[in-house]
């Protein structure tokens, strides 16, 4: 059996107790370690569950699947995800694998910052699609996931805005002469995210990512230092939310007054707030 | 402090470690009963956590949550949610209550239906908002949602159908007699949600829900006997799909091929199912 397991958000203890079971009787366990992080490293979760962990990046996840997979249809293997198995793509292409080897497939869900994502307030039935905010090079400042902002601020929902995350990412240089050497990882910041999404406003000019639209920032969602201000963009874009995983939602002009009064706790400043909110979904 | 506790989809053990030890040390444990359902009722609960549970049916979370919270100030008190805690509206108003009464609060995340529907193979960042289909009485057949789907459809987004649930409903007759006196909790099935919504687009005629209309039926999501199935809302009328909870996904024609591919393993027919995602998002 491949068992394909949500870590959930925060430490080793967001295992549920299904999961914990099912990693303690596998002979593999990998840990997918690319699209997302805990607050806790390998060692600990190695300790926690008294098995050792193989960190799985990018590169075996996508080529190397059937050493993951290999005697998967004799002995239990888990395979380990941040949050919940379905928030990517290529858990999607491993179940697909083990389909095709025949492998019985067995996924044991858990939080996510799909759905954690209503710890900011707002209603999670509100949201429309989900976008990812990827850093900007100097050459490449790829924008369209605005119109996917449009497409949600048109109907008047929220836009949960997923950040990038680099890691064992290679310099030019290195990558050029063939050197395994990794850049440090990066995770983007709430500001990151606000300043990109002010300047392809500038360009595009539509009017859905201005200084005055609101959002709320969203610093490690199920942890015990989560951190949620909510503020125009001009406001959230010098607010210092600590370390990764950050996320940002754009609200949309179909708030109810009730998501508002629970926003409104984690406004910057509540006046600019309150003044925000009656022009976006006019007064109680 | 308040530990407002998701349990996840399926059964006593989809509770996270950290859960499980948060209900361990609490004075009161409370279960809410009437958003969603897990497989195993509150006696297993009981047996596994080692301690009572008191079950919180609407009129209690919503009438006297300051009893819930009665002097959780100084004792730790737990409150249970199928799914995670930020799915359903009313405790968002626990959560405020208890921040009125200067009661710390700890949510802990798990699985909830709407990150757990990734399980269908649709990417949740497809998804536009969510809808829920309540049931039809002779009198009142709302359609509302319809125009939510049209919305979604509109850009091609997914749209997720939750399934109304019905508990502690008292006839017409005992309520007028004020007997307390409850009828048999009711669950929709896929089956009711379709005819529903074939019977709102005759009405309506703007081509969302029409029996060519590609879907896909879930019941017991995360859970061993989870059940999937692909096909033409005509097609998943006739599936049974055995007992609840059952939850509808509506395919937008934003489906990447990777997504199809994923889904036509669920399909009732495959011709069929080719046929219509052909028509919906063109060839390969």
């Amino acid at each position: 059996m491949l068992y394909i397991i949500g870590l959930g958000l925060s430490d080793e203890t967001d295992i549920t107790v299904k999961g914990l079971k099912a990693v303690q009787g596998s002979e593999r366990v990998y840990l997918e370690a690319y699209t997302s992080i805990l607050t806790v490293g390998k060692e600990k979760l190695e300790e926690f569950y008294g098995k050792s962990v193989t960190v799985a990046d990018r590169e075996m996840v996508e080529s190397e699947s059937d050493a993951i997979l290999e005697n998967a249809d004799k002995v239990d293997v888990s395979f380990l995800v941040v949050g919940d198995p379905y928030g990517a793509t290529t858990h999607t292409d491993l179940v697909i694998r083990a389909r095709e080897l025949g492998i019985p497939v067995q996924v044991i869900h858990n939080a996510s910052i799909m759905n954690a994502a209503g710890a900011c307030g707002l209603q999670l039935y509100n949201f429309g699609q989900t976008i990812s905010i990827v850093f900007f090079t100097d050459t490449w400042r790829p924008d369209s996931f605005y119109d996917r902002v449009a497409e949600n601020k048109k109907f008047g929902l929220h836009t949960l805005c997923l950040l990038d995350i680099k890691v064992k990412e290679q310099s030019i240089e290195n990558l050029a002469r063939g050197r395994k050497i990794y850049e440090p990882p990066r995770y983007m910041t709430v500001n990151q995210a606000v300043e990109q999404l002010l300047e392809i406003e500038e360009n595009r000019g539509e009017g859905h990512c201005t200084p005055d639209t609101l959002a709320i920032g969203c610093a490690r969602i199920g942890t015990p230092s989560q951190k949620i201000v909510a503020g125009s963009l001009a406001e959230l874009v010098n607010v210092d939310f600590g370390g990764p995983l950050h996320s940002l939602v754009l609200i949309g002009s179909r708030m109810h007054h009730m998501e508002a009064d629970f926003v409104r706790e984690y406004a910057v400043d509540k006046t600019t707030f309150d003044d925000l909110v009656k022009k976006s979904i006019g007064p109680k």
